[in-house]
């Protein structure tokens, strides 16, 4: 019975809340609580929340605070917090002044009012596939569409020509989203590939959302912000967070920056009706923004370590492809399966070695062409080295006991 | 030129980020801004951030806090804090489990993960108007239209008849979004007006989400939880928040709660799309949610006095028409002017009585009907009782002189 052929229909959720998927890096979750009560050993390589201590800085920030009252921040986000995102920016070779951002809850607040603030509902957004998983939430909840073009592990997860992304450029096409360095491929994206993005951007006035929550987290070469283009200004939607590089994604603190006043003070009214952002977790980010290395260095050293591990432990395993990640903390890995998702379930639920198994993010979830990625699945590098040496050995075994009990 | 006839446009904004209104509450905020660097005290009734002390307990718990890694919350919640808001609606006799609840960040996600939940773009809630501003915000978010259904202050801000409310009724009409206790009205509803709104529900298959952010403050009668009328169990979302009743505005913690488990899940899915709710203001709600009384019991009675003080003082200025609250700390007032926001504005920007003025939020943003409230202005009763009677001492010649020069 079509809907518009009733006058009230039965009670019924939106079609968009019908057809959200559910997180693939959460949905295993579940299983691995109940694992764990059974006594086995969980490594999780699921989700991006690092291992490690979150700064100190923090910590004293919060044992020594005396403010009488927790207010409302304003929506923009707090004055000091405001000029920390423009000092941390600046320390980064970025500038932006204090009223050419908004502090957002995450980098999840900053891609959703992003997607507000350029589509209507049924625009086009172009995304490289496998992209970020959540993309596909904050499409839905905004109502664009997203259109994935494909990119390949075999071909370096390369953007493809010009000519390849312009056959998928409609008039309802109104921004190209991307994530440099990227999660789940660590790609870090070259010059010329940025290039052409910028040429599609200024060719068919399209805005370019780069969402640069990984900046420091870049193995090879630095990533080049979308916001040192001064061609693209205009068309520029810079989205960042504080979550993975201060190691405080339990804070919920990003920032959308663009020079472009009407997206700008669009998103400014998102905000207000929102009101504001926590206030005690976007102060506490203030130290960190206004010095960021003594923090980060370390720690992006530590992930090249184990970024490097993981790259060497896999040539080790057989009949399994993947690209060595020049950036983010993220490798995705084809498997010598047929569903990487069955696989991954099986992994947690049912498989153990010395009481020991892993939890992994089924790649699916980062397409969406139907079919895609289906075979794949994305690790991050959240253990330590040895840990993670063993969550491999681990998933070299489990393939070998899989592949003798299904196909 | 319209926009379909040209295959690519000049970049541009959305229509809904090109329509949402600003803030009327924080629009006037900026002036304010400017005139207190020019020495000029300014009482802010514009609003609702309580000037009270935020609860010891919550300090307390941040400076005990001792977790090495701020951590990702779950995105239904973290399991104590799910507890906590399951054992404060039992203490108001509210009976739901921590499966039929996920937390959000403030009251304002959890009414925009609600307008997502049941409506796709075009489809219609019903509000009753004036209502609070930011929901034309959340529905511009969620790309859901407000029917507005007019109050007025001369009827107490009584619903209309059943069958008044029938004729805005369409096969698009989702859900009735009412708050109540009511920001901005002051309005407590009244059992038979619940029971029409539930009748109406069951009879058109509408969901009725009901904003309880101002449980306590009620001054004459106990409000009536949606969540206890068993009949619309399946069609009523409950939306909550920690901001008001705790004074931890701050701290944007929120919740919604639904037996509907459609609902539910989709919202979940939402929620798993934006990660989670800032850790550390999550937890510092725990001990809050957990012994309620001992912060709410007085504060309200300070509310009430507050209430009662702003009531009696209006009484003695000539012309002006208000319906006196019941609950939540709002009061709208109809004032003898054209145009109330010029009056507000020309309020905070020029006049001063010994250096002082008042900021007042202009109503109009309260309504969607174009021309309504225009007269009107909200009123919060965030200052003490000498700060209040002062306010309106200074409303009360301002309105003098404003009239012997604006009509």
């Amino acid at each position: 019975m079509s809907e518009s052929s009733v006058k009230f229909n039965k009670i019924s959720i939106s079609k968009r809340a019908r057809e959200i998927q559910g997180s693939p890096i959460r949905k295993l979750a579940f299983i691995a609580e109940a694992r764990k009560k059974e006594g086995i050993k969980i490594f999780h390589l699921n989700i991006g929340q690092p291992d490690l201590a979150s700064p100190l800085a923090v910590r004293d920030f919060m044992h020594a605070f005396s403010e009488k009252t927790i207010e409302y921040a304003p929506s923009n986000g707090l004055p000091p917090v405001l000029n920390a995102w423009k000092n941390y920016f600046f320390h980064c070779g970025i500038h932006f002044h204090e009223n050419e951002m908004i502090v957002t809850t995450g980098g999840s607040e900053a891609l959703i009012f992003a997607l507000c603030a350029v589509c209507d509902p049924g625009d086009d957004v172009i995304v490289f596939e496998p992209f970020y998983t959540n993309y596909a939430g904050f499409a839905s909840i905004a109502n664009a569409k997203l259109t994935p073009i494909p990119l390949h592990i075999e071909d370096s997860f390369q953007l493809p020509s010009k000519e390849e992304i312009e056959k998928h450029i409609t008039p309802r096409t109104k921004a190209i989203l991307f994530c440099n360095p990227s999660n789940p491929t660590g790609k870090v994206y070259r010059k010329e590939e940025l290039r052409e993005l910028v040429d599609l951007a200024l060719e068919y006035n399209l805005f370019l959302i780069s969402d640069e929550v990984y900046r420091e987290f870049a193995y090879e070469k630095k990533p080049i912000s979308i916001a040192n283009i001064p061609e693209v200004f205009e068309q520029a939607i810079l989205v960042d967070s504080c979550s993975k590089r201060f190691n405080m994604c339990g804070a919920r603190v990003g920032v959308l920056a663009t020079k472009n006043k009407e997206v700008l003070d669009a998103v400014l009214k998102f905000g207000m009706a929102r009101l504001s952002v926590a206030t005690v977790e976007q102060l506490a980010m203030v130290p960190m923004l206004n010095n960021p290395d003594a923090f980060v260095k370390p720690m992006v050293e530590e992930f090249h370590r184990r970024r490097d591990a993981v790259y060497e432990r896999l040539t080790r395993i057989p009949d399994v492809t993947y690209y060595k990640p020049e950036g983010a903390f993220y490798i995705v890995v084809g498997l010598p399966v047929n569903d990487a998702e069955h696989f991954a379930k099986w992994l947690v639920e049912e498989f153990d070695d010395n009481n020991e198994t892993v939890l992994v993010a089924p790649a699916q979830g980062f397409y969406a062409t139907p079919g895609k990625g289906k075979n794949e699945v994305r690790l991050a590098f959240m253990l330590n080295v040895p840990d993670l040496q063993r969550s491999l050995e681990i998933i070299e075994k489990a393939l070998n006991v899989y592949r003798g009990q299904f196909i």
